[in-house]
């Protein structure tokens, strides 16, 4: 049932005090995506799957790009040379499997496959190489001159809602936005899952050829994960707003590489965990 | 910096309207959990990653059982010999790392293995056999008397938000609880990660030698995806209420499985996806 629009009308039984009614109710669209990348392997060409996640259909390349990005497995756009959909069609002529074909000077990381997709008979060190495959290999966010000021934070978060469609429609899912510096929106995605609306927002831009974001706040709905920062860090995005709270690791990881991380953004107030020299007002 | 209570203390400064304050706060810790496991392949004994996923420390032998029952990969308690931490300690002692040593006779479905990290490096079937590795072989609520009573649904949130330590100290973080159909409290626990939470709690119910929770009631604190919905199925819990709303494949997912999936239970009112006939008052 992939729908661009995000969500699809469902029976449903209503309860409250008062009453108990029979009707539709519209609920956000969930299916898995698989994505895969065909790429030179020696003399081999190979074609493998790198993730399956459960997203909500439509701009599947984008997501599919920008998970290739964040995900430190390509660099550029110029290393795609074909995105098709592919597999099997539902009735609507859709599928769930997103291939992305590399050119042929692509190296493939094999170790930034496997931390999607993991797999060893051997012991090894017990633990420590696959954590430590996490890490991206994000780069520090360099020094500039880019600033948000802190007296316009707090009208982020009713930005993001009023950009939300499929929110309108559903009573919630994910959003992910980019705004430049003065606060107009450059992009927003929706999502059932927070990691597939930034990896579409970032995806867009990275298929527009814009590599690096650093003139851009992201703001994102809920909480701000580790794998959130991660992602973000990968695009070069120096601040971060969230309404939720950051995780420990989140914090962490956005103080090690530079990033301006701001959560609980909300109800007049916000809080800075790192990076306030780009807060405006604050230092 | 692995801890047991789930919250940890960051400095911050916290801004709004009336002031910029220089304090501390506290925030859900996050940290990686590699979950390995041991296991006879042929004649020989192999130890093998099936999982890494972000998760709030505390209670990992629960999260990696609660993980190996929901995903397929083992059924009963007696397949485990042995689980422990190992891994490279930090300086409380703790790891990121818990191993579990499976039976002789505990056979590995390497494809429900695949389903998390799946590698291959021929096309096949684009796409289809991969997504279909989603299913993990779940098995139809069965028919019984077990019901709840609509009028008490909605008691059900403000117990599970009672019961929220950790959110209590961070403004935030996912929960699943088990109820009995009298609505007394069996287990709960919370995680950054909604998966990880109702791994959490059927672990524990699992590791206490209870593989069919069919007279529980599961009440998570946010949406209903296809992934809780699956989780449950695996433990055979034939109700799921949840604060928000459920994605359509997780409604699919309920209906095709029998089980009573509840959503938007808040502000005095719920609506039922699936299975009226287990809410008492419906029908």
């Amino acid at each position: 049932m992939p729908q661009t629009n995000g969500f699809s009308r469902i029976p449903v039984r209503k309860v409250s005090d008062e009453r108990s009614e029979d009707t539709s109710d519209s609920l956000a669209v969930e299916e898995p995506l698989e994505i895969r990348v065909g790429f030179l392997d020696g003399d081999v060409r190979r074609n493998r799957a790198v993730s399956i996640t459960m997203r909500t259909p439509g701009d599947d390349f984008e997501l599919a790009a920008g998970f290739l990005f964040t995900e430190g497995i390509i660099t550029s756009p110029d290393q795609i040379e074909n995105i098709k959909h592919c597999g099997p069609k539902d009735t609507e002529g859709a599928t769930n499997t997103v291939r992305l074909d590399l050119s042929d000077d692509t190296r493939i990381d094999l170790k930034s496959l496997e931390r999607h997709f993991y797999t060893t008979s051997s012991c090894g060190v017990c633990g420590k190489s696959s954590i430590e495959a996490l890490y991206t290999g994000a780069k520090k966010i360099g020094r500039s001159d880019f600033r948000i000021d802190g007296a316009m934070i707090n009208a982020f978060p009713d930005r993001l809602r009023r950009h939300q469609e499929v929110f309108e429609h559903t009573g919630g899912l994910h959003a992910s936005a980019l705004f430049d510096g003065d606060g107009g929106l450059v992009e927003i995605r929706e999502d059932v899952g927070r990691h597939n609306a930034l990896d579409k927002v970032i995806g867009a831009r990275f298929l527009n050829r814009e590599t690096s974001l650093n003139e851009t706040v992201l703001m994102v709905s809920g909480r701000a994960s580790f794998e959130l920062v991660q992602k973000a860090l990968m695009a070069s995005i120096p601040i971060l707003l969230a309404v939720g709270p950051p995780s420990t690791l989140a914090v962490e990881l956005a103080k090690e590489f530079g990033m301006t991380l701001v959560g609980f953004v909300r109800d007049g107030r916000y809080n800075v965990y790192s990076g306030a020299e780009r807060v405006s007002g604050e230092r």
